[in-house]
């Protein structure tokens, strides 16, 4: 596949075995069904952490720096209780926002429910892997990468040094 | 009520006594008046201060660290003018940023007039306060509430630590 | 004039001289044809970077402390790619953000184009200055051009200490 894709699971009850992941295999399911869109993605690696900056950084940090993934996927941790800190460790980690990702994200899952305001996701670059704050809802991870899918195939290739002058509208 | 809210308008002119309190009394009225929808609110706390950051963050550190108010709404002071500094004063408080809720404020303010793209509010968390900078135009205070208010009770709830599992669309 | 205007390309393309500016000339194209609505508004400055943030910066600084400038457009630079850097060169020279101006740019682009979900663009002041990305495509700042020029006369009379209680509606 042309895009390796690694999905992190981030909850408390899931890491600490006294809840299922119910979003972990939505989003895998979701990335393998879009894989023809993506030109090619493939789940690579998933993993599951708790609530915790520090070890949801770990497992960004070694995705992005060592196993050089294309797309790294977080679900959960990112609304308004004092446990929810994905979007607190990712903006340690990346070195680009990307924030017309977060735009799109943040639109569609609105004309779904009202609740989506309560999403503080964010998104951006570090090397050559995108990494993006998705919901913990099942059905939201899907409506998020659908919004997604028509400039993602892109996004990844640009991040991969594509030169701008192939693109149909640089930016 | 099960929550305090405090409401800080942020004006020189109002500050100096050289000029009415329009956005005040606006903003305590249209809390008063979405007290139900809120599960029951209500403005414990309301100040003046001139367009000055340290001013601004005093007040904002005292009513979230000792006064522990559930919501602080500040008004004015998020335009373009060298004095307008309401944004850069609640960045330096929050701890963590709420971008959903300045989407859908500005999404339903430029239905109104597209001079609400000069707003350049922030609003996020600390503690167990939720910060929102909302325009100095009494009515745009109203439209900008009503914008929150589908999803803003629900906001109040979880800053307070309730189970994300209980709520309808975890983000 | 009562506002002067500053644009810079940023494309390593353009400042090796391997490939043409397209994106300058219709910028200014478009900053002349608006002037009327900007209240008066002439290019008095333009120039050419690679893809650099020592050397972005190095122009944005002299224009806004040195020049004075009213407002100054970058074009280019704000993709995915790994040399796409002028979002990070443009948030280390603001002092405020802007976050309306990004709203609405995204708003409108994303009417044209789902690829305007690839746009970084920052935007924000620094001293008297107001400073905006804007995408490379020529077609595109055009089209985000239009999308400011409702507030944008507002914005840079603002910027000069306009007092807030002659605005239509204060914010
Ligand atoms: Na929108």
């Amino acid at each position: 596949p042309e895009f390796r894709v690694a999905i992190l699971t981030v909850s408390d009850t899931v890491a600490s075995e006294t809840g299922p992941d119910h979003s972990g295999p939505r989003a895998l399911a979701v990335v393998n069904s879009s894989s023809e869109k993506l030109g090619g993605a493939k789940v690579a690696a998933t993993a599951v952490v708790p609530d915790e900056v520090t070890k949801i950084k770990e497992v960004l940090l070694k995705w992005s720096d060592t196993d050089k993934m294309d797309l790294i996927l977080t679900l959960g941790g990112t609304g308004f209780t004092p446990r929810d800190v994905t979007p607190e460790a990712t903006k340690e980690v990346i070195k680009k926002e990307t924030p017309g990702l977060l735009y799109v994200m943040m639109q569609e899952s609105l004309k779904v429910t009202p609740f989506a305001m309560l999403s503080r996701a964010a998104a951006g670059i570090r090397g050559s892997s995108l990494i993006i704050n998705m919901p913990g809802n099942p059905n939201a991870v899907a409506e998020c990468m659908e919004a997604l899918l028509p400039a993602l195939k892109h996004a990844l290739k640009q991040i991969k040094g594509d030169k701008r002058e192939k693109h149909p509208r640089h930016v």
